[in-house]
């Protein structure tokens, strides 16, 4: 995982350099389709997570994620005409995420497979497939295969958008803001002791972060063996709060700009409040001074922040699960590519 | 909260009194739209995940849930033409989901309200306000204000289908099927027992009963103060089932008919192994066999189920909350109407 996770700068890159030149086609499948639904589970969910608000706020596009098991066990016909579906899967080899795509080519829609595996039942069903570039991931916690399949939806969101180079400068800047991350690790020890002491774990976002958060709580999660939940601090306040106290760590992720990070770095006054020690992950200053730690995030806008903006969290994780004697490679109880029907 | 999930079988009969007469408004509304969006937050956010099953499954009409921030936050104008936009909300007033509902219209949606309050800024600003007569609430936890917001789902999805009288024969027993659990309480003891000693709880449910088990994990988190998830069997085999282990009470929920039995049972089976202790919340015999306990559903379909399959866990928060010393009516820090932006 560590190896992977150091791989990331020169994986970015070269998905950037890959998918950027296909803007141009994902523009024409789209044409005429007035939104578009998003097909995922585990991490590839959490990038699908991004790519919906990048469409929505970004592009103007209406984005959703769809429900796989309308198509795997309810088999419902829908319209999905002038829709385009995109499904998500590292190894495109998921089997709902296959028949849903099967599923929604048959609804009528155009559809688009982001996988790392070239030739993939998933990419050869798809009207175009984005293949992203991070090369073989060997440890089960997905890093490297999860942070280009952001710069995937980049591409795909920024093809979408009025303007599609509007971005380009910051889409260029963010491998080496990873690895600028990768080598500073700023903050990165002292949240890894907060981690190790914390009775109960929740991680919050919101927006164009939440993606970021649902991820950085699945990875402690399945790395770490305890149970995070990711939610959005509008839904903390509808009644996880209440639950707070002594004990809790809260991870509150936030980009340096963007409406949400005064509401984040309120949410942090509130926790500590009532007890609970909070990390910022990225926020700037305004979060950082709100927040018991602080873990920097990478110098680029909101809307492209969370290609870099996991990467601290990745460092903590993998060193947490090693100070907790556990193999952050391969945690119990889990495999590369999940059936969630093992019996069908 | 007790005298309130009593009233239950009274308010769903009142409500579907009120409100399915208004099917053909509904049509006439709906007609040219294309897909439901819909606008929630707490326990209406879970009667709205009913919704969105209920309008892909049984009514054949695309359905998502929109992200509030979007609207509030990101001020983003969206083509939302030939959508019905259904804003859910207990008061009317929650601050954050009638600002969606006037971008709504401003994106160019028809819009229908879904609250407890008739007069309320979410009733006035509506096309058409479908407005629950459950009564008066006082308890924080919603319980018989969430059973209606289901009946009004079950009219509007029963309204968008190719025979919107179809089900009507079960929603019309789902009053009576409510007024029999209510009575015969059956396993609700030994579920409260098990509850009370566990470490950790997690609710899972899958397709039309999602929002069922979403609505258990938050009443028994907001009521007894402990951190409970709600996830689908699904997103549980794609992580937080690693760190399943002794201690773990699970709330699995399920129809007694429908193609997602078979596979709860067999998660079931899979958390046994794996020393979880498991409550079945419905699912008929085949989730009773393969469960530590079993609190019986109703006598109803897939389809109508929600309305009455919450009833059984709603006596065993309410009874678990007493137990443990606490106030199920106002739980400590949480009010009735939620700002999830408070100083905003």
């Amino acid at each position: 995982m560590a190896r992977e996770v150091a791989e990331q700068p020169q994986a970015l890159a070269a998905t950037l350099e890959a998918l950027l030149p296909l803007r141009e086609r994902l523009r024409d499948l789209a044409d005429g389709a007035r939104d578009v639904l998003l097909v995922a589970r585990g991490s590839s969910d959490d990038a699908a997570v991004y790519a919906r608000y990048l469409l929505e706020v970004h592009a103007g596009r209406r984005a959703a994620l769809a429900a796989p098991s309308v198509a795997t066990h309810y088999r419902a016909p829908l319209d999905l005409t002038r829709t385009l579906v995109v499904s998500v899967s590292q190894s495109g080899s998921t089997g709902e995420i296959v028949a849903t795509q099967e599923w929604a080519r048959a609804c009528g829609a155009r559809t688009v497979a982001v996988t790392n595996a070239e030739g993939s039942p998933l990419a050869a069903g798809a009207d175009l497939a984005l293949v992203t570039r991070a090369g073989p991931e060997r440890a089960v916690p997905a890093t490297k295969t999860y942070t280009t399949q952001l710069a995937a939806m980049a591409v795909l969101g920024t093809a979408l958008a009025p303007e599609p180079t509007a971005l380009d400068a910051h889409l260029e800047r963010a491998p080496g803001e990873v690895a600028r991350l990768l080598e500073r690790r700023e903050g990165v020890e002292a949240a890894v002791e907060e981690l190790a002491g914390a009775r109960d774990v929740l991680v919050s976002g919101r927006g164009l972060v939440m993606g970021t958060a649902l991820e950085v709580a699945l990875k402690i999660e399945e790395t770490c063996l305890r149970s995070v939940r990711g939610l959005s601090y509008a839904d903390l306040r509808h009644g996880p709060i209440a639950v707070v106290g002594e004990g809790l760590v809260a991870v509150l992720v936030a980009a340096q700009d963007g409406p949400l990070v005064e509401g984040m770095a309120q949410v942090a006054r509130d926790l500590a409040a009532r007890g609970a020690r909070t990390v910022g992950l990225g926020g700037g200053d305004a979060l950082a001074a709100a927040c018991s730690l602080h873990l920097p995030g990478p110098d680029l806008p909101e809307a492209v922040a969370p290609l870099a903006l996991v990467v601290p969290a990745q460092l903590a994780v993998e060193a947490l699960a090693r100070r907790l004697g556990l193999d952050p490679d391969a945690p119990r109880g889990l495999s590369k590519v999940t059936q969630t029907d093992p019996g069908a």
